[in-house]
Parts: C-alpha cells; sequence; structure tokens
C-alpha cells in the first residue's frame, strides 16, 4: 500500500471510527457472539496473495464487530472501565505512525523525557509525594510484580538476583483476602510461592485488618521465615475497599518490609482533594500503581507506577550489553525500569489527555462519575426489594436483589446470577459479578468515559423490571 | 472533545500521520536532540483548564518531533528494526477506537478467537510444527520470562509455584554468551540467580557449542544442581548467529530439559522455505519466540510466542478470582496464558498485515531485504578497507573500517567508534554497534518496511566518504 492509498484509506478508517464512537450505543454492550461463531468464519489458512483493503473493511464489521464486547458503550458497567478519549485516540494515531521503540534515551529522546515530565505531572495531580518518581507500566499486574521482585532484592541485599532463592528459605508477602489475583500471580512468578502469600484477613467493609498483618508477620518470624512486602489495595476489585494505608504501613516500617499500594481503579480519585484520605500514610509507601488506562480516560496500555527509590528499581532490572550502550551521561535509560526491553510511546497519550481536558475537566468528570454511583445507591437504599453490600467509597456499586420471602442463600445466589445473565443478555448494559462474603454480588461501575445521568437511569430501570419478573 | 470535532481533529491527524510517512526521510534519522533539550521546553506542572488541541498539535511540531528518533526512517539500519506499515496503522486506529481489554474470551471474543486464528496461520507461514500453539505476548523479553517460569515449573512438578523456590536448591539455566540480555533479566526475576545461568562458549561463528552445553550441564548435575532449561537463539542480537538447534536439542532431550527458541528478530526469514534450516530441529522445542513487530511488519507490541503444551503455560500462569469466571466451556481465556491480566487487541494488526500483503507479498519483502543486505557484504568484501566481521545468515552486516596500516585493536576500536558517531550525526542513516570477540564492530541491518535499493547504495557511500576522512 503506498502512501497515497494509505492517506485515503487511513481517511476512511477515521470515518469508521467517528461512526462507530458516535453509534456506539447501536451495539449490544457485551458481545451476544457465541464460542466458535468468529472461529468458524475465519479461514484456515493464510491468503497467498494479497487482498483488497475493502475486504477486510468489510470482514471486520460483518465478522468482528458482532464479537466485540464494547468497552467503550456508556452503558458498560462491568468490571473496572478501560476507558478511551478523544484526544487518548488521536494520540494513539500518532503513536502508530511514529511506532518509535522507547527501550533507551537514544532510541528517542522526547518520548524519554516527556515520560518523566508527564509523571511528575501525574504525580502531583494525584497528591503523591513530591519524593515519588514515576515510570509508565503496561498494566498493573507488570507494576506489581515489579514491586515483588524488587522487595525480594531490597530484603536479601540483590542476592537472589545474583544467586537465585535457593539460599534463602522462605520469603513471605502479605495481601488481604481480597486482593487482586496479580499479586499472587506475582508471588509465583518471582518464585516466593502462593503458600508464602498471607492472605490477611478483612473487616466488614472487606479492609484489611492491621492487627491481623502484625499477627500474619509475627508468626512468620517466629517460623523463621522472612517476611518481604506486604500489598495495601485501595479500592478492592471485588468491592473497591479500602485498606487503611497508614496503619499497614507502621507495621511494615517497624518490620522494614516494602509497602506496594495498589490503587489501578481507584487511584484516579485522588484527582479530587477531597480523596486523598485514601492514601493518608502513602508517604511511608516504597511504591504505588494506578492505571490511567482504567478510569483516566488513557488507552491501555498505561499504568501508572511510582516508586520512592527508582535506585532500587534499576538496580533490581539493569542489564548493559555492549549492543545498548550509549554514550549520553545522566540520561534515563527506561529500559531498566520494568521487564520489557521494547517499549511502546505510551507517554504520548498521558500528555493529550491531561492537556486536554486540564486538571479540572478530568476532576469534573470523575466527581460526575462518583455522583452517578451514589445516585445508584440512593435508589437502592430506598427500594424494598435490592440491597447494597459494601460501602460504595467511589464509583463502584455492590449490590443484590433481595425479594421480601426469599431468604435461602443459594436461592438468592441463583436469583441474581439469572438477573445477572438476563441483564446482559439483553445487550443494553453489562455489568459483572463478585462474591462478598461468600454471597454472589453484583457490581455495577459509573466510570465510563461517555456515561451520563440517563444511562444511569436507564440502568436502574431495567435491573429493576428485569428482577421483578423473574 | 465532541464526537464532530473528534471526527475533525481525526482526519487533521490522519494528514499528519500521511504527511509524516511520506516526508520521514526529511528528518535526521537518529534524534540530534541533547540531553535536556525535551524536558526543558515542558512545562513542570499540568493545565488546569483544557488547552485548544492545535496548541498541543503545535507543541508536538516543535518540542517533540526534534526529540524523535525515526524508526520508520528507510534508513534506520540499527538495533533490529520495529517496524509498521500502512495496513498495520490502520488496524491500529482501529484498535484505539474500540479499545476493548481482551483478558478473557466474554470481553471480546472476537479479540480471542481471531488471535487463535492469526497464530494458526503465523505457525504454518512460518513452517512451524502443527503441533505448536501460538499466544500473543507484548515482547519477546516477557515471552522468554514465560518459558523460564514454565520450565521452572515443569521441572518442579509446580512445586515453586506452590512453596517458592527455597526448597529446591540451584536450579540452573543455559545459554550461550551472545544470547540476548531477556534471558539472564529473565533468570532474575524468576528467582533462579544470574550465577545459575551458565553462559555455553560459542564458536567462531558466534553460535553456541553444542558439546559445551553438555558439558556445562554435567557439571552441573555432578555439583547436585537441576537443569531447567536451555535457551537456542536463532538470530543473535550481536551478529544474527544461528545457534544447532538439532544438537542443542539432543541434549536438551537427553536430560530433560526445556528447550525455548528465542527467534525473535530472525524468526521473521522463515516465511522464506528456503531459511528453514534455521530451524531444523525445532520439533524438540517446548517453546518458540518471534515478534512480528520487529521485521514483520507489524507495530510494538506484537510478540508471537507458540508452545508444544499450552497446557503446561496456563497451569503456570492461571489464576481464578470470583470476578473473572464465567460461565462459558471450551473458551480460551488468554488471561492464564502470560504475565499481565490486561490485553490489548494486538492480533487484529496481523490479521490486517497477513491479508493485505498476503504470504507472498511478505515473502517478497523479506527477500529484498536479505537480497539488499547481500548486496552490502559484496561491497564490503570488494573493498580493500573493510571487513565483514561475522556470518550474515540473514539481514544483519556485522562490520568495520581497517585501513591498511593500522593494526593496533585499541586504535581500530576507537577509529570505528568515531566512524560511528560520525555517520549517526549526520542524520542521513542510522547505525548501532556491538563487540564481537571484545572488537568493536559496526552492526547495519536491512529489515525497514520502506528500505530500497537507493538506500543502502547511498548508506554505503556515506561509510566510506567518512571513513576516508577520519
Amino acid at each position: 500500500m503506498e502512501n497515497e492509498e494509505f492517506r485515503r484509506r487511513a481517511h476512511e478508517t477515521v470515518d469508521w471510527m467517528a461512526d462507530y464512537l458516535e453509534g456506539v450505543e447501536d451495539y449490544p454492550v457485551r458481545s451476544q457472539a457465541g464460542p466458535g461463531d468468529v472461529l468458524n468464519q475465519l479461514p484456515p489458512s493464510p491468503p497467498e496473495e494479497g487482498e483488497p483493503f475493502d475486504d477486510i473493511m468489510t470482514d471486520l464489521d460483518s465478522i468482528i464487530m458482532p464479537g466485540i464486547t464494547h468497552w467503550q458503550h456508556p452503558s458498560f458497567f462491568a468490571y473496572f472501565p478501560a476507558n478511551n478519549s478523544p484526544p487518548s485516540v488521536l494520540a494513539e494515531m500518532i503513536v502508530s505512525a511514529l511506532s518509535v521503540q522507547c527501550m533507551i534515551w537514544q532510541t528517542s529522546p522526547a518520548a524519554t523525557e516527556l515520560e518523566e515530565r508527564v509523571m511528575e505531572w501525574l504525580r502531583d495531580m494525584l497528591g503523591l509525594p513530591k519524593t515519588f518518581t514515576g515510570v509508565l507500566q503496561d498494566t498493573a499486574s507488570t507494576a506489581t510484580l515489579c514491586a515483588i521482585v524488587s522487595a525480594r532484592e531490597r530484603a536479601t541485599d540483590h542476592a537472589v538476583n545474583a544467586k537465585g532463592m535457593g539460599v534463602w528459605g522462605d520469603l513471605t508477602a502479605y495481601c488481604s483476602t481480597e486482593t487482586h489475583s496479580s499479586i499472587e500471580k506475582g508471588v509465583k512468578i518471582a518464585g516466593l510461592g502462593r503458600e508464602n502469600l498471607r492472605k490477611v484477613p478483612v473487616d466488614v467493609d472487606f479492609a484489611m485488618v492491621p492487627g491481623e498483618l502484625e499477627k500474619a508477620i509475627q508468626e512468620d518470624l517466629d517460623d523463621g521465615k522472612r517476611p518481604v512486602i506486604a500489598v495495601a489495595t485501595i479500592g478492592t476489585t471485588g468491592s473497591t475497599a479500602i485498606d487503611p494505608l497508614r496503619e499497614i504501613g507502621e507495621v511494615c516500617k517497624k518490620h522494614g518490609i516494602w509497602l506496594h499500594v495498589d490503587a489501578a481503579h481507584a487511584g484516579t480519585a485522588l484527582l479530587l482533594p477531597e480523596y486523598r484520605w485514601m492514601v493518608d500514610g502513602i508517604v511511608m509507601a516504597d511504591s504505588f500503581v494506578m492505571n490511567p488506562h482504567k478510569w483516566m480516560l488513557s488507552n491501555l496500555p498505561c499504568s501508572a507506577y511510582f516508586v520512592r527509590d527508582p535506585e532500587a528499581l534499576v538496580r533490581t532490572f539493569e542489564i548493559m550489553p555492549e549492543y545498548l550502550r550509549t554514550s549520553e551521561a545522566g540520561v534515563t535509560n527506561y529500559r531498566d525500569w520494568g521487564i520489557q526491553l521494547g517499549r511502546r510511546f505510551n507517554a504520548l497519550k498521558l500528555w493529550f489527555v491531561i492537556r486536554s481536558y486540564g486538571v479540572e475537566g478530568l476532576q469534573a468528570i470523575v466527581r460526575e462519575h462518583i455522583r452517578l454511583a451514589r445516585w445508584i445507591v440512593e435508589r437502592i437504599e430506598a427500594s424494598e426489594d435490592f440491597e447494597v453490600l459494601a460501602p460504595v467509597p467511589v464509583n463502584l456499586v455492590c449490590f443484590r436483589y433481595h425479594p421480601a420471602g426469599v431468604d435461602d442463600p443459594d436461592e438468592m445466589d441463583r436469583l441474581n446470577q439469572e438477573l445477572l445473565e438476563g441483564l446482559n443478555s439483553t445487550g443494553k448494559l453489562y455489568l459483572t459479578h463478585t462474591r462478598l462474603g461468600g454471597v454472589l454480588t453484583l457490581r455495577l461501575v459509573v466510570g465510563q468515559t461517555r456515561v451520563e445521568q440517563g444511562h444511569v437511569e436507564r440502568a436502574w430501570e431495567l435491573i429493576q423490571r428485569t428482577a421483578r419478573q423473574l
């Protein structure tokens, strides 16, 4: 495809994109495709000769689109969001044309230096300590793995990187029973072992109990084990529970344990000064992660990882083969700040988003989402046959249908499972579930870039109507 | 930004992108910016209010672009390429608009099923065994880490994931002295320890000596250590040396060791049947990685990881929190196939690229690049003051300036360092270096999507002229 055709096709593609975003509400939110529906339409062999671009676009519309779940639909209330926004998409278009590989400073000084600057902006926008230094990772899973490996190395004076875990006996890690699965995954990858991850009990609000953390650490110490890291979550995936950071921090400080803070979703609420109580004590943290690619209008991948001591991070991951050696002094080579060597120019979209909306613009959107979540909470609290199942600190509402006369737990779970499937199969909205204290719980997150009062109102109407028809 | 403005701005952005790709040769290939040049032009604080889009684009042109190293410039001969191509960019645009998060089947069945199909296509296009199953990773570093962790778990019957490394003593890994730094990085992350990675000696062609591998394994066994993985490289980063896969495979088979094959760059040459001798013995491999985002015209990130036993991969990484549980049976949930939970829709660009070029179209491009590399080799061999320093199996030429009368090794290194800097500071091309057998070596890779005979001819002229002026 020559440049001239590329230009023409790219203009057509922009119209496809703008039509898509304009008409996204015409699609069912969750794809209604069944297993194999897409696969069976795709030929088993690649074409020998090139095909016309029009044929590919036709297949995109007829084969792929029915199998897409629409994360940009304003009635996407499932999981946590993975938002885009117009300025973020524009930046991603530019990134795709430039296609620079930002592994080291020399391979694009602007990518490195823009990342340094926007991470300072973001740190300040979230009210994080000035002593924190940021770097973009692809996902919070990766950032958390970085934290676990860094903690392991700090605790062993970098001896595991050198000699392996074999000599160290058991290194232990701590999180709550409500912590995200990526912590356990990271603990396994880093060689600590699942059985050395203590899942500390939570209180009635699903937040970690610091006294139980202290107890678990003490037991391990008594057992001759070596505690290395605790993860506090600001906004658990199940219910956005807020672990008490200051008290957890005190425990970590006392025992010299790495404190990692996972605020992947709820961290965006820190844009609002009135939500900074959630990270009271943050100055004691060694690392912190939040994902602009969730609620902060920036395309995935864009995970912001902040550390108190960048040297500890670099010392953990640095490599220096001859073919990557360059002569500039005093520059940042992000190659040494994480797992991957290859790096996309992810800072550009953050720059576009922050500048396009401004701090106040982003704050206004986040405040509105939180207001809409409160609106739902009030409706549920006022209703006779629904109940809220967890505190709603930000924008995730955990609830269930609980009609009068039904009290058998299994029956209630079955009803709510049926309600969930009934709702999602309408295609008009998309919710997901979790279990809180064993109870099947519906999760409704108000965080999509395009969500407005009307979407939330229609969701609430549909939820009631569907439930009462069960 | 409302939809209407988005559409207008996106059309403007397309013209910016098409102008950029059309005029990319007007830029210096390697950015000529100095440390801090970009950073110092970026305000220390984010704007409170949103800024006009035109202002952002103005700053993109005046502040960011001078700090970009142009990986899409046809005279980019550095590192290994990170190519895009028109169909890949068009796919990336669509991906940025859809912004689906493909962690599990339900979050976009089409993304999962398209990935399954294009990975089958790619496997067959590369002549890999039909018994291999593919999954997209972001980079080869991540894929290699997956291989190391999978190998660790297979060797210990998943006991490290469960109990940690503490009980296992030393697990050892093997690669050659020329292997990519990501192997050592992965070995550190996975808790094996750098000192348990044996860097096996290479022959005069910089390829691993299988007898030395056997010796290293035997020594470790005698020492009570437990060998778990060997990495064979098909196209080392220094010089695209080809490790003898079949012989390495026999050694691995004998000792029950996981064999991982890193063909990150040179794997693209497997599109050509006449290059499949490079992976003779591949059927013995447990895993294999090649990066379409290097030489196969697909935007980063796009790393193709193939495994013989997907169950071993899934069993290593699977997690099953309630909030990710869905009811469909028999579907693939890629969440469990790697490190990250969040996944971008990376399969779409592979589909666009393979269909747009067809197998024959891609083969023609790769053949032409290899022909151009040969053209340079012939010129160097015919010249009196340049020499080729390593075999050129595919498209990387390792060479140096060696004028008559200069024989001091340090003087020769100094001359070539000066030549490299002289060339790159012209902005007309971009080469990088490595060391082979201690000797400073210039690396010239002919693999950019847009490179033609004229670029290679001009490069050769400039190299000669610059050298002779030293």
